[in-house]
């Protein structure tokens, strides 16, 4: 897979593209991971890559010309300088912004899907329309929460596919996720040593009957996600039992208020 | 404020915090920004920081001692070496992690009034449960997607964190920030040129009517709101005009479904 970023930060992804597993994907060379300065492909003397908005109010607009002129360089170049062959899968445009798709688990595995993602990263500023409509495949946004650019959320969306791509995982790494595949909240972790500070691990994680301990676990992530996030229970499949509890929980605590 | 990040790959960071907003804001004082690797606080002659899960299953689990000893570490030194004076406000000590409270915007405005943020990022490892119920003050999820560890989810908790503090934003970008304040999309912007390969800025914003281009500016909002973000509507509050256009709205499109 081969990821570019345009940005007018690069050295903000130095240390993230060199580090842990992204670092060690390309390394292995499962994925290209480059920035681009869009501004290098400003059209103007002074190098601006914003201006004022049209029908006034504050703030700055990134102009369209310096983020065509950056993706159609990048659509122009393979790997050797070539233009990519015809034949090959367009390129995802992803521009980040807060007005875009959230970002779900299963948007990273249809980009992980992909040959070429493009990531757009404004700085502050808002974009240009006619980049929205004229040039960009996706639109997306990490959360409903004001950050100062798109270059944080580009890297998330990029650890979250690049972690997908085959061979970029040990099988250890792996079986952490698959925890996550039943829609349930984790349950507790414990590790060495048995008691610290007087606060003991549970007796059943340590008693070695294997179907006490996978109750035991399913209690407790039934339990964490009733009480953190109730509104993932409504996709999760529940056993008639777990239905039940789960019912008996709500009627208790409604009583109790 | 202070910042520590508690985090294995403190090479992450540099670029990050070095760059734009946060860079500028370290640079004026406004905020200190440092990391510490806790795997120094390792309490075995190997310096490992995890283990296996007692009870069994895959993945590795952060070990209780080095995550307790660097934050007592932190909690033990104030600028000078000396410890904080027992007059100054606790810091929040807070986990990343999947299971934790989903990041909103309210709950970086409560983090931009603290004085101190400790932020402990694991990585693929959870975290042992005695971490989690006897030393943090809280814990922060920044999306449901999976990503390889708590490092760029710290990253984007105090880049929105931050850009709250007094004199970090210049006007300019404030203003950008306050069109989220009524709850809706942003409207489209456009800047020069006019036209851009035969895409035209539409003509209102090009009018000089104040009035014509607020309204423009809300219908698009509302429009891009219901297409994209429907579930945002319920808690913007409409006009009884705006109300009745959407109603409208719902009925035409469930009808030509």
């Amino acid at each position: 897979m081969r990821i570019d970023v345009l940005t007018l930060f690069p050295e903000m992804f130095e240390g993230v593209f060199g580090s842990s597993i992204l670092g060690k994907a390309r390394d292995k060379g499962l994925v290209s991971l480059s920035t681009l300065n869009f501004r290098d492909f400003s059209t103007n003397k002074h190098n601006t890559v914003d201006d004022t908005p049209y029908g006034g109010g504050g703030g700055m607009v990134l102009k369209p010309e310096p983020i065509f002129g950056a993706v159609e360089h990048l659509l122009g170049q393979a790997g050797n300088g070539e233009p990519e062959p015809s034949s090959a899968k367009p390129p995802r445009i992803v521009l980040m912004c807060p007005q875009g798709e959230p970002l779900t688990q299963r948007k990273a595995q249809e980009l992980s899907g992909e040959s070429h993602l493009i990531f757009v990263c404004g700085h502050y500023e808002g974009y240009d329309e006619r980049i929205r409509e004229h040039l960009v495949t996706d639109e997306l946004s990490i959360g409903d929460y004001v950050l100062t650019g798109g270059e944080l959320p580009a890297m998330v969306v990029i650890d979250t596919v690049v972690r997908l791509l085959p061979g970029v995982l040990g099988n250890e790494q792996s079986a952490v996720t698959d925890s996550f595949s039943d829609g349930l909240l984790e349950y507790p972790h414990y590790t060495r040593p048995p008691e610290f500070r007087g606060w003991k691990v549970p007796d059943v994680l340590l008693s070695g009957h294997h179907a006490e301990i996978d109750k035991w676990r399913r209690h407790q992530s039934l339990e964490r996600t009733h009480s953190r996030r109730p509104e993932l229970l409504h996709v999760v499949e529940l056993t008639e039992k777990e239905r039940k509890w789960l019912e008996e929980r709500r009627r208790t605590e409604n009583g109790s208020d």
